[in-house]
């Protein structure tokens, strides 16, 4: 069920609607747009009676949803949605550019990778404290410690910081040394993980699982957002598939699918989705030639020392050269959709 | 690393191998197997160097290991483990038959279907109270109070409570009330959930992931074992594939090439393997008669109200001819082995 | 559009409602049944008008089909088909045993497999004459040759051959010389081949290709069916998917969904299914315990010289178990059948 | 066997060569590229002695071939070749745009996009008169009929025609009629008919198959160029994979992977390899970005009446805004390409 406003109803009425909500034993999530709110309901196993709230003042139209989804769906907020990130925002029609290493190795790999993106004019920087890694026995991340050095890559270089968190501690760690909270693959759909980061401050940026479809990505993105924390980014990293020439297959036709369902930024990770060098700028333009709100790409001072997933990392020299391309990419995109529009 | 004892080493040698390997800073399995002992270690992130161990008394031989994988090999143990949940074995040679509904709903449907199973002789009995749901707002299980349910079955029934377990406080719980703990598909690369589950009392029961590769499975089996606790079961539920007659593909050849590898139990779950209640009996059949070591089966007192997963539900009388079928089937199986032996 | 007959419709009822059809433009094939005959209509674009035939003597019903697939379909046909291939039957109730090499490579490996399968008990010889290869430079086939030495089998030991055609003028050679025309998963949407097949005077073995849907694989057999040749049966060898411990995911599921829809025979190939020797064995219980009607199992009288596809060929020793094995099974599956019917 | 020869070697010394490799049994492909001559060698089934060849005249050197394929390799041709279909070339640093309603329906129909795909500059035509549809239900195409129209659009319109051909009666026809032989995803491994095509005169443009791995795609073109015709284009169409937001997957990163080992021209189809219309845009967009060669464009004057695949079928005017758009971002990934060189 979702309640639309009337363009001139005031805080007063939005606030009666939310507490008939409630009342009724549900939740009710107001996302004021450009012209009106919008209020969801969530909390209802079942249909829930229009008549509570058709009558109500400043009530335009009380709709019945039929898909699984409701707070990410541009049906509730027509508006594309741009996230705060720290200072700066993802999705205002910019490309987003987040770079940094894999993982967090030491403070001279961090501060050099940094000062490499700061000077491309980048505002975010990723960077893994925590590492979900295949085997036990692989490098699992400096944790606290790795998180510390890139609250001081934000106080030193101004960058904004993007890191996982796989667990409840690593939320809470996240969102006192972070600006975003990174929701990685093999997590999309641990569902207690995605509840505890919907009651956290920061943004989640939510990774696509290897084999999940349109509707549970979207779904994933419900859990955080049903509880609260509406500042979600999308991100897809590649698909598992037969095919064996890239490690993952980049699924690129589901931004233009996202983008028509939904109002959450979406952006792209070329590195995490070929897992080879050669492959990150083609992909990368690919990505914001497609519509892409911004990209995430791996970079290492010296790829071939990295302690994880080397294979993929740029050098900053070809990093700058990426970013280069794609804004000018980005140029032309932008041109054309303000033609079109 | 593996340390291979002498058959007439003593305890004392194995402690102080062990003794050893801690004092180098890494961490000691010991694995008696039928004639001797095997002694993993985990923890070093590069090759360690045999000399440390060549000449201490009982031991025959350090072997380097270039597999992934240590502790679910049967190169550590190449005897098959029966795992004891409860007062019964898994991968013991007979047919471990787990049934029960998808969901705990409420102590009729749990104590009818556990009348059911007790009754077929079954010694398993499985049902949810967390419920990890593709959308935040599909029934999410009873929780705490489903667990207590779960209990009052183990005393009225004497069956043996295999249930799951999403988060860390769930986990504490199933330790608590249950006999097993379920790591669900979903979860199966949620690392940070595998190693709290490795430092649990109770047995895991491992599911599959919807895109996991052989040893992708094995690693996150290794992942809870590489904590300390051995006892192991994994579970084949279906791969997603392209394929669109059933809800998943059931791939019954990992239960041959995980044989091949590991000395862990295998069981299928054909329930969620093809979510169609008409295909659930022919796959059950052919999960014995390619050798699993058991089989999960989801059965509902009235499958056409059940809060979750209806469609794939077995009726008791449904399951008690499926369960009468794979004992024939697995009679002959057992013969057949033996003769081949 | 599906006329139903009924029970006591004459010869000459049935000739005049497909005579009424053929002046309509359209085309109609009349499949006895054990009790009536139905008579189903293709080369119809849209909607067939009922009224042409509701009135024609010896008509029941005439049924508008919304299913893509006509002929295939148990609407049509209720009972099971067992079709004839040479002097034997395949989906007769018995295991469908077809054994033989990969490819025919020379007279005397062809000999010696031939007579292990004759001494075995089976009906069917395999062996491929012309071999779909991946790469150009890959062996390719005996040709015309090989289905003589083929032909030279059936004399010596009145086996039935089934062996693969590529294109018109294998269709038309096997046509020959052999008694069933394997279309290979390769083919499987070659349509042109597709309907030269069912044009041709012998039964046709479709494989599924390797990313088919059910409908896609039902939709082939339809092709062949669609021309004449009523005398198709369907054999799962494996699908692809992103699990690397097999060739390919054999998808028993399969076997149970097409009985559900279709008349035509079931036959599974656990040798392309899985590529593994060792997997061979299981996977073939599995495929008759789910309820094949039988198997296509590569033998080979010395595998590692094998000139194709040796690491999946078993040794005539492992043949013979193996066959032993499914029959036991199969027994047991009978006696079940019969209980439940 | 790869023999490459001396820049000063002359046409007698190359023609000595082959009749070498033709006396032994083999045959030879003579390649010429901008420095210097290579010659391939097939039809070997093992190793060739590279003593035959040392000490020829105009000999540099004889290098043993481990890759599966040799004659679509930068190894044997570095130079990236472009292939003249009629009087336009695919694959000369222009965006090769090929575009045309699915199916051959009417001559006014066909006229109609034919005016449209003339005036936006583009050089090729497509459109379908033989159709490899599902089911045999489903309109299968004029025929030669069609084919007969396709050619009056060259005379009418100097467009140059691409069209596809299922069995070896299509290739002579389209032989005859067409400019460049397109042979389908479904055709992709039948390989008698891409030996066949190897046989014809027009090029072939080959669509990559729903699952076919990189390996299998160029080893299907090594079919093709084994027979003699060299002039193969290779086309991207989506693959299968369990992702249901489009009809396929569509894989841009085999674009650069295929750039990166073969010389042959690599295009795009953004039509079926999304199957919606509001996606074709932004993936014909990143198809360019990617760095393929062309596109492969489905339009219609009135999509909604489309005989088939209506739903990805462009109109006129969205058609030339997508080739603006590509014509100016090609211009973009030109001059940067001009800048890493």
């Amino acid at each position: 069920m979702l309640i639309v406003m009337k363009p001139d109803a005031t805080q007063a009425d939005i606030d009666r609607v939310v507490e008939v909500i409630e009342t009724l034993g549900f939740r009710g999530h107001a996302m004021p747009g450009e012209n009106r709110t919008a209020i969801g309901i969530t909390g209802n196993r079942g249909a829930v009676d229009p008549t509570h709230f058709e009558n109500l003042p400043g009530v335009a139209d009380a709709i019945r949803v039929t898909k699984p989804y409701k707070l990410v769906s541009n049906d509730l907020k027509p508006e594309r949605s741009a996230i705060k990130v720290g200072n700066a925002f993802i999705g205002d029609g910019s490309i987003a550019m987040i770079a940094g290493p894999c993982a967090v190795e030491n403070p001279d790999q961090v501060f050099a990778a940094a000062e490499a993106v700061a000077k491309s004019g980048a505002r975010f920087f990723r960077g893994g404290a925590f590492k979900p890694r295949t085997s036990p026995y692989a490098f699992q991340g400096l944790g606290e410690e790795g998180l510390k050095i890139l609250a001081e890559v934000r106080e030193r270089f101004g960058l904004n910081i993007v890191t996982e968190a796989m667990d409840e501690r690593g939320i809470d760690l996240v969102d006192e040394y972070g600006d975003c909270i990174q929701i990685g693959a093999r997590n999309m759909q641990n569902f207690s993980l995605l509840k505890y980061a919907g009651r956290a401050k920061k943004p989640v940026l939510l990774k696509r699982g290897l084999s999940a479809t349109l509707d549970e990505f979207l779904l994933a993105a419900e859990y955080v957002m049903s509880e609260g924390n509406y500042n979600v980014i999308l991100c897809e990293r590649g698909i598992r598939t037969f095919a064996d020439h890239a490690r993952n297959t980049l699924d690129l036709s589901i931004v233009p699918a996202l983008n028509r369902i939904s109002h959450l930024p979406v952006i792209v990770d070329p590195s995490h989705g070929t897992g080879h060098n050669y492959m990150v700028t083609p992909l990368a333009r690919a990505g914001i030639a497609v519509g892409a709100d911004g990209l995430i790409i791996e970079i290492h001072p010296c790829p071939e020392k990295a302690l994880c997933d080397g294979a993929q990392a740029l050098t900053f020299g070809q990093y700058e050269r990426l970013y280069e391309d794609v804004r000018r990419f980005q140029k032309i995109a932008a041109a054309e959709l303000a033609l079109t529009e």
